[in-house]
């Protein structure tokens, strides 16, 4: 089911911006018997992307309410969340006035095999680079063209995921996903500030890592520094979290970290 | 009017790549008369996008069909072409077999002020930066939010376009324009193999300009090239060819360089 500003629809205006431009954001996150996981950090995220490209985000209520009628006929879903400037004529220029539209669609979850959380996966070193923007970085927004490249990389189904690294090298993400490494006691992830997206489980996991006794450190990267990890993890909000078995050759034995994190997100969830 | 995938109608449906991720590309083009000009370079160059991207381009000739019905009812008008991956899923892996989405709109064509053409223009210097991906440079494809947001920077009505550099300081184009200089008897135009888009009208200008006994030189232009430059011009497929009066203070006389130009473009014309 599609609701289209609040009402069922399978389409959308082919002026609307989101189409000519990608001038919009997004969201997607898992729904549970009902309920969307963490909907509130979702809703702030959402509200916070829309704002860096000066989008008015419909009110939390109003998506609420709409959320509540998709999720009625699909208890168990991925929903995502689009919201784009909304209708214009032919140019870049933004009218005075946008009415932003803003999309709901229920999806069936995706089904990965259960080894991918009790064993691991293999990640696929990804050569589409992904530029840098800082003034676009961190925004979950629809210019995906990048994410895209990189995921047509690989078809073999036994990788579960890419890893993207920025054009100066730097490892930044997969393409659907946050990156996490362990060394000793202090987690890290990748600065988002020049490019990738900063997804709600990643910013979960940097509010919570200090109750697993960690500290969290939030900087550059180089390809090596992953190699050199004593585990690494990827998250996002529809799988959750995952352990780094492989990559291009180096392997991990398995490790706690995703565990103990699935655990932490679990029982802090709401 | 629109026709999508040759049909009339006002939507897209909502599960669309080039909703989702801007996974598509696009051409505006002028139709004089139901004359849409310079159509079989704007149809390789659409051909030459969808293949970067790897999308089948719809043929040649199911789109000349489609513009004649449309044009029967708009032979004054700017069209957009649009190509998308079609439809899938959520999640950024592409299907193995796809219906690319075709769509043709027929758009009032821009009342420019006269004087762009008789006098040249005024152009905004854009502090927003255009990464560097060197994988999607000169594509016209559906990620704009970097045109989007260089032409939120002013509104003032007598500025026509905006100026863009990269993230290295180098001059790469205008919001919706390609831009050549004139130094002594050399045509300078940036090299947009890292970022910019390719543009149809820019293509021309270094087919032509031999025909003026100019050379054309393909370089990367830091901005004091620009102010250095005896004449400056921008172009585009709509618009042709206007000459650059003023810039971040910089002033220039009148030249002769865009009429010139634009002569040699209006003769060439099929």
């Amino acid at each position: 089911m599609i609701l289209v500003n609040g009402l069922p629809s399978e389409y959308v205006r082919a002026f609307d911006r989101g189409l000519m431009y990608g001038d919009g954001v997004f969201r997607s996150l898992l729904v549970r018997a009902g309920h969307p996981l963490c909907w509130p950090r979702h809703y702030d995220k959402l509200y916070a992307d829309c704002a860096a490209l000066n989008i008015v985000c419909p009110p939390e209520t109003i998506l609420a309410v709409e959320m509540a009628q998709l999720l009625a006929e699909a208890p168990d879903c991925v929903v995502k969340v689009i919201v784009t400037r909304g209708e214009s004529q032919r140019g870049y220029a933004i009218p005075e006035h946008m009415e932003p539209t803003h999309i709901l669609m229920a999806t069936p979850a995706p089904q990965y095999p259960a080894s991918y959380l009790t064993e691991g996966v293999r990640l696929h070193l990804c050569s589409t680079r992904l530029g840098i923007q800082p003034q676009l970085a961190g925004i979950k927004h629809l210019n995906r063209l990048e994410n895209v490249l990189a995921r047509r990389e690989w078809s073999n189904s036994e990788i579960a995921e890419g890893l993207m690294l920025d054009i100066g090298g730097n490892v930044i993400e997969g393409t659907m996903s946050n990156l996490f490494l362990l060394k000793g006691k202090t987690l890290h992830t990748p600065d988002l500030v020049r490019c990738g997206v900063a997804g709600v489980q990643r910013e979960r996991i940097m509010d919570l890592a200090g109750r697993l006794g960690m500290a969290v450190r939030v900087e550059n990267l180089p390809l090596a520094r992953i190699y050199d990890a004593d585990e690494v993890v990827l998250c996002n909000s529809v799988f959750g979290v995952w352990q780094v078995r492989e990559l291009a050759g180096k392997t991990w034995p398995a490790g706690k970290l995703a565990a103990l994190l699935r655990n932490l997100l679990d029982d802090d969830c709401h």
